[in-house]
């Protein structure tokens, strides 16, 4: 049985288990990992449909039809004209006249909307309960392939840091973050890089701009890269010439609140208690207002995916289980601090796959 | 009154109209076009709520805070941090007991699935009515963006015909047309480049690979250019070396679909129509099965939004339209040719955006 064959089947023993009737992907990371399909999203529906028995029906606009035959053999595909209603082929595959439907989660709401003709008289629950649970802890070949997605992270992070110096633009160096991923052999990049300097840097998600780097600038860089379908994630702040002592005490307690959640990330903790074991320091020292997101993200397909490091998740770590561990002190008008690495748990306890050094960098 | 209060005064008027309660919108252009904010779509909610009277309210996670309070006041700015459930905010911001509910389309269905809670007792529908309405006639600003992007997208065909060579690879030329587009002043690609050589141009949506041009190679070049927001789409098909007569066929009976298209392009004129100027062309000549898509599809904030150009749509074109024209024939395992267009319905007729030679180049 090939892996997708073998993936499909575990699907289906779970949906049985959970009383799912029906699993409708879009063109995600969940259909990649049942089909090895690689589509992009768009406005023309494509849609997965698996029953909880019997063969998987891909439904595809008639433009990637000679794509999909190529791929691989193991579903039935439908193709559609753009000029013809895709839900009616949707509900040729649908066989049954009442039950669950787990829907993908980002399948966009137009599509789900349309569908739910096919599904008239179904019950609809997101398809997370089930993929997140056959993806979230990551086989040999998946952790080989997050490894190899984080030592590239971690070059392109040593390079970058030759780039850094007074005049520069964030824009400039985010071109350079995303030239290195690709001429570094990545298929692509995980985001778009962040380049967030000085006081852009209290914004986690800061969307890089035409600034230029200044002495005394904190500069957060935060990218990733893909590799064999797999993401990384790295962050790192330096500091453009001489950190000030304010600088260098909330550098010094993300870098401990890093170490803090990567010590913990242990199997059998639950994933709030990460969360916890980075902000508690964050938060004795007086700046738990200025760590304003959760600790973690998993990390595969998806760039963000189960688990979550968030306070009330009680999940416990599994072994294979990767994710992110990224305290950050946020302070407005002033500077951003954030340590990234991502953090898989083995049966020897956790290990990173970003090494880069975390001290801190006065360049 | 600013631009954003005189948008969201025009969708309410058309709510009101269209006996729509509510306009839930997910951080898309349409989120931009209302209010001037732009995050990135993931797993945290971030919804944009507008009853059909009263104040825009906006849920937005905690890390958005500082950036949402610098763009722009017109709103009700709600934030939750990650540990939070955000439903109940939105459920704040809906103060009747039931209606009908129009949805972003490009919202996650799973956040739809969760936001559903806050919308018991409702219906729901795609807000593509109301925004679609509103969106899809561009006035002068945005003809002008549209216009730039355009001129953009035609500097850089130029720039990478120079680069077409024997031996260089597909990856090799996607990533220099990415940074000639942000090297010429753009704020982004507006999708990723597809650069699609030989055997795989006859893929619409190929993913380039590392496959190498080869002389004989009729090569699709797709791509486009954000400028202010709006989006540019071009598509050149050059051949490496000489063309065989029947390469020679297909690329004149697409250059003269692209022109019938344009030329159909008037006030007044279904949208189908164009559709069928093109391919009735290609049809004739009898490689109507080989053209596997619409003719165009309209594009400004969105790189594909209404109106779309394909058979059985009514819609009259109207003055200050934009879309592609974009016929293709696909030859599967031997090349594919597709000249694609922005064009403008005015006054005046048709213009095209782009203007880069469609003649056949042997290069």
């Amino acid at each position: 049985m090939d892996v997708f064959s073998k993936r499909v089947a575990r699907v289906q023993q779970l949906m049985g288990r959970k009383g799912i009737d029906y699993l409708v992907l879009a063109p995600t990371a969940n259909m990649f990992y049942l089909t090895g399909l690689k589509t992009v999203a768009d406005e023309r529906l494509q849609v997965t449909v698996l029953p909880a028995e019997g063969p998987l029906t891909l439904v595809l606009p008639e433009m990637y039809k000679e794509y999909a035959a190529k791929i691989h053999g193991h579903y039935r595909l439908l193709t559609w004209p753009d000029h013809q209603d895709p839900v009616e082929l949707v509900m040729a595959a649908v066989t049954t006249k009442q039950g669950r439907v787990a829907v993908d989660e980002k399948m966009w709401a137009g599509h789900f909307l349309s569908i739910m003709r096919a599904f008239s008289g179904f019950q609809f629950v997101a398809a997370r309960d089930v993929m997140s649970e056959v993806r979230v802890c990551k086989d040999e070949t998946e952790l080989a392939l997050l490894e190899q997605a984080g030592k590239l992270a971690d070059r392109v992070m040593g390079e970058v840091l030759k780039e850094i110096r007074e005049g520069v633009t964030e824009k400039e160096l985010a071109l350079f973050i995303e030239n290195t991923i690709k001429a570094l052999g990545a298929e692509d990049i995980s985001f778009k890089p962040i380049v967030a300097s000085g006081p852009n840097g209290s914004l986690p998600h800061h969307i890089t701009g035409d600034r230029k780097l200044q002495k005394g600038d904190f500069i957060v860089l935060d990218f990733g890269a893909v590799v064999g379908g797999y993401c990384s994630d790295i962050t790192r702040t330096f500091c453009l010439g001489k950190a000030t002592p304010e600088g260098k005490e909330v550098y010094r307690l993300v870098q401990e609140a890093n170490e803090l959640g990567f010590q913990s990330a242990r199997e059998g903790v639950p994933c709030g208690d990460v969360d916890r074991a980075a902000r508690g320091l964050i938060s004795r020292a007086g700046y738990g207002d200025y760590f304003i997101h959760r600790t973690g993200h998993g990390i595969g397909l998806d760039c963000h995916e189960d688990p979550y490091l968030v306070e009330g998740n009680t999940t416990p770590l599994r072994q294979g289980m990767v994710f992110s561990v990224e305290p950050g002190i946020y302070l407005p008008g002033k500077l951003g601090v954030r340590i990234e690495d991502i953090v898989a748990v083995t049966s020897d306890g956790p290990i990173r796959l970003n090494n880069f050094s975390r001290e801190l960098l006065e360049i």
